[in-house]
């Protein structure tokens, strides 16, 4: 028995409650360890008189369901009651050879009826605390997200393009200071083609006023950029969006500020004396010019988003800095009816802040949605009272590693897709935003080799994972486009309602009229004894998929509710079929 | 390798900070898997152009130290810094054979100069937050704590007996609901007693009004018992225990509250239109006769303390109960000034109000000090913004399990203690409240048979641990006592400065005088070649301790600050020896 593989950590998203009444288990041991595990529980007061007439704990047992396979552990899990809303518990496990032994809180002990009954050897869930429950908004499950980047997404305005305004060409490879001219009246005239493709959240790149044309060197996070439009066309835009079924997410820089903002001038104008100085990390005055560690120019004198100079670092453990930034969080929310909230480089920002942060945005709109950019993984800010999501770029890497450029076969993936589900709780699993590419990474299409079928193959595999999945802007439009800014080319509206649009359209169609199932059932890989990717999403019935990687042509029993390369029962390389079962 | 087995867990008592400007990693493998563990670390924004012109990531390597060895794993440490207040990390490991792979965020993967460049497989600590860290109060590293069972410690006021008190015999074993009128005053009358025992923290159990002798079934927080005082009483008590540079501990029962109580009188009274109604988890009126459902009798028709119906708990997700109990939590601190909380039944609360808590009353005294009573592990409370440790009984269980029930072997022991240490940051473990006996326990000469030499052997082992030692009135003596009501015998003063209190004060001394190391420094456990457990203290210098438990003398060569059965180099069975190195 590998005991020093076992894994199960006390309240953490391996024992946590999904709803106010049931707790769910996981316990993880060595792939192919154990042949099984019996999970030993009941309420820590609940002794009763034994056959010698002492008081002794009375246990219940159940079966835990082996759910997954991953790189290096088999992944066990059940879920219980707990009528008394107290539950302990240890695992009764049980080797391939027959071999059997307890593991619980004070580690590794014999099977015996003594240690079964011997109170410390338990893990705890003390009490069902519903005020501690990860809850995640149940409207994400229900979520097709759209992200735009509005400086390239549609110019509805030409009245207030910057000076240099470059013609509205596709095919441009945009340069670093480039300006197309989008804006928010440019999303305001398409929202009806937006809603035809069928999408129901707008994830807003940065849309307050900043020098750059992607706006993530805030200078006033309390106005939208003059060149994107103000805050009644703003307003309107949210009534609209809102009006067609449609959430919005806007982006917030809250970890560094822009060079130009009112509060960065003053520091540099004013130094120490200045109003502000506390407002940034700053270790030497005079500040500049900038000294840049890596150039061998000594020790930065203030701290920055990595080493750039014109990002200045915010202090967000100074209450005035806190008091500020909180404002800005929830004037969008009660001005502006705003559902979501992207927070950029939210991994850099201290936990303290996000607390802070949650629960002032939750104080006005109990549902809102919290998403932070974290592209490792991410426990600490995922236990409810930070974040509702991330960015999850750790879950589609590895879809992509597989599908767009093979260094990972079908086995390894589904594998390492598993382990990632079990860092964190289902409730969190289904509000993760799950995009293959964003203005942060070359698009999709162009990681397909320009190949379509791939590249919605691809897309149709992160459709019916656990997670609210996003697109970019183009997607539909067959927009391809290396590392940035190539990815930010001026959308294609000549593509509106071509073949590739309507085909992203269906697939997002069949995503939303299952979201039942592919927002909240349970998810089951597999790898076909004939080579293909099956995904199952549900218990008994449900939705399953199949997805051809291989290089061969493969037969598959299903009625497709959408399909790719699937004719006469046979599913060609590229192809995908999305059945119910 | 037994890769399965590698357990690392980011922002955890894993990674964290132990000052503003340092990173401690802690990686833990199967135990003699490894041959050698090495630190691949830097700065993620850290890149240089290659050899080949392209700029990538300048990582440092620094190797690990196998610091410990549990029941199952190594335990693998490093201490770094961090110049730009931000790290990136992945583990380089060697097994026995001399294979070589990396493991980092997202699992294991072949050592490579690629995979050491691939910044998502590295963990990560964003930025060096000080405002997240986990800091705990400096005094308490330098505390021996005292508990007090106020009704049976002193009787220094005859005026306040209750009726029917019974005459101070220590040699009596006291009935649950017996009176012997132990109050205030008599702490009072005995300060200078403890001050000369040379314990420097009071840790009482509760004084607040309520029915029972032990008070845990609190009537009124506001006010203190009428049998033990009054509050110009405990305040004069607070000052001259301040006076001789003792702090004072009280104790908080917030889980639930007394039956007499106003609140839940007024519940039994008014039922549903009580104004308290909401103060209780109640699920159905009326409330009495209670149902308690090991008996047979149905479902309970409000939440208790286990199945006990005069201990109602409390609704501390109601904001009114929040309120009130943080009002308590910090008056005692504003209008008397003491220094630290103990939380009854701390795990059954929720985190969310213990998050309250904990900064309204650091607000108030900054270094104050957060007890909880969790007997199990305890890592969800202890993040820094809950309690600052909790009673250590899952760590001297496990000493006493070996040095007083030979249930496990010494080697056993030290690998089971190595495993508790790592469950906590360094920082946490040294305010730990390490006692062998408790009010809630028998006492620790009982447990040893009535032998105080095993006994006093066995305090020694915990005065020189990390965390908190503490010791339970009447241990000094020599007072024995079997599990509760029968270990709350009123106070034998007649052995006031007799030989075996001598003994625990020279211990106390001990302790104190050597607090820097003691309460600080790092811990090493060896058993010798010889048999005997060897403690040591410090890095290049410091304390060690010896501990014979075994049947035979055995030689060691130390020149003793403390011993016991310790003569010609000789250490006995039942021995210690306490020296400098």
């Amino acid at each position: 028995m590998n005991s020093a593989a076992f894994k199960h950590r006390p309240e953490s998203e391996d024992a946590y409650l999904v709803d106010a009444d049931h707790l769910q288990i996981r316990f993880h041991a060595a792939k192919d360890d154990l042949q099984s595990v019996e999970l030993i529980y009941g309420d820590p007061y609940w002794t009763i008189p034994n056959a010698s007439g002492e008081t002794t704990f009375a246990y219940s047992h159940v079966p835990m369901v082996k759910i997954s396979t991953g790189e290096t552990h088999d992944h066990w899990e059940v879920t219980i009651g707990g009528p008394y809303r107290r539950e302990q518990y240890l695992f009764a496990v049980m080797d391939q050879d027959g071999n059997r032994e307890v593991f619980g809180d004070r580690g590794l002990r014999a099977d015996t009826e003594e240690n079964r009954l011997t109170m410390t050897n338990y893990f705890r869930i003390p009490y069902f605390h519903v005020i501690d429950m990860v809850q995640t908004p149940e409207w994400v499950k229900d979520t097709v997200w759209y992200q735009i980047f509005p400086e390239r997404f549609a110019n509805g305005d030409r009245s207030n393009d910057p000076a240099g305004t470059k013609p509205w060409r596709p095919e441009d490879h945009p340069g670093r200071e480039d300006f197309y001219g989008g804006d928010l009246q440019g999303v305001l005239n398409h929202l009806d083609d937006l809603q035809e493709l069928g999408v129901n959240g707008l994830y807003f790149c940065p849309v307050f006023t900043a020098s750059s044309n992607h706006k993530y060197d805030t200078i006033d996070y309390l106005a939208i950029d003059p060149a994107f439009g103000d805050k009644a066309l703003f307003a309107h835009l949210v009534t609209e969006a809102h009006r067609r079924g449609m959430k919005v997410m806007l982006d917030a820089v809250f970890n560094h500020m822009g060079y130009e903002s009112m509060q960065w001038q003053d520091v540099l104008r004013n130094g120490a004396q200045s109003r502000f100085a506390d407002w940034f990390h700053i270790h030497e005055f005079p500040l500049t010019p900038f000294r840049d560690p890596i150039k061998g120019e000594g020790e930065p004198q203030f701290d920055t988003f990595g080493f750039e100079p014109h990002m200045p670092k915010l202090n967000t453990a100074n209450p005035e800095v806190q008091a500020y930034l909180l404002e800005v969080a929830t004037y969008w929310i009660r001005e502006f009816d705003i559902d979501a909230w992207r927070l950029d480089v939210a991994n850099e920002v201290d936990h303290h802040f996000w607390k802070q942060f949650y629960t002032a945005v939750t104080a006005v709109k109990p549902d809102f949605y919290v998403l932070g950019e974290v592209w490792h993984s991410s426990q600490s800010w995922l236990n409810g009272d930070e974040f509702s999501g991330v960015m999850n770029y750790a879950y589609t890497q590895l879809v992509m590693d597989h599908f767009l450029t093979g260094e990972q076969s079908a086995g390894q993936m589904l594998a390492r897709l598993a382990d990632q589900l079990m860092l964190y709780r289902d409730q969190t699993n289904q509000v993760m935003l799950n995009m293959l590419d964003s203005h942060d990474t070359a698009r999709i299409l162009t990681l397909a080799g320009d190949n379509f079928d791939l590249a919605l193959q691809t897309l149709a595999f992160v459709f019916v994972q656990t997670g609210a999945p996003c697109i970019y802007y183009g997607t539909e439009m067959g927009m391809d486009g290396a590392n940035d800014p190539d990815d930010r080319r001026p959308m294609d509206w000549s593509q509106l309602g071509g073949l590739q649009w309507q085909r992203v359209a269906a697939l997002i169609h069949m995503r939303r009229s299952h979201a039942r199932i592919l927002g909240r059932g349970a998810t089951h890989f597999e790898l076909t004894a004939t080579g293909l990717i099956r995904v199952r999403r549900g218990s008994s019935h449900g939705i399953e998929a199949y997805f051809n990687t291989t290089k061969t042509a493969v037969k598959v029993d299903a009625t497709a509710l959408l399909e790719q390369g699937f004719t006469a029962s046979e599913l060609q390389p590229n192809g995908f079929v999305i059945a119910e079962y």
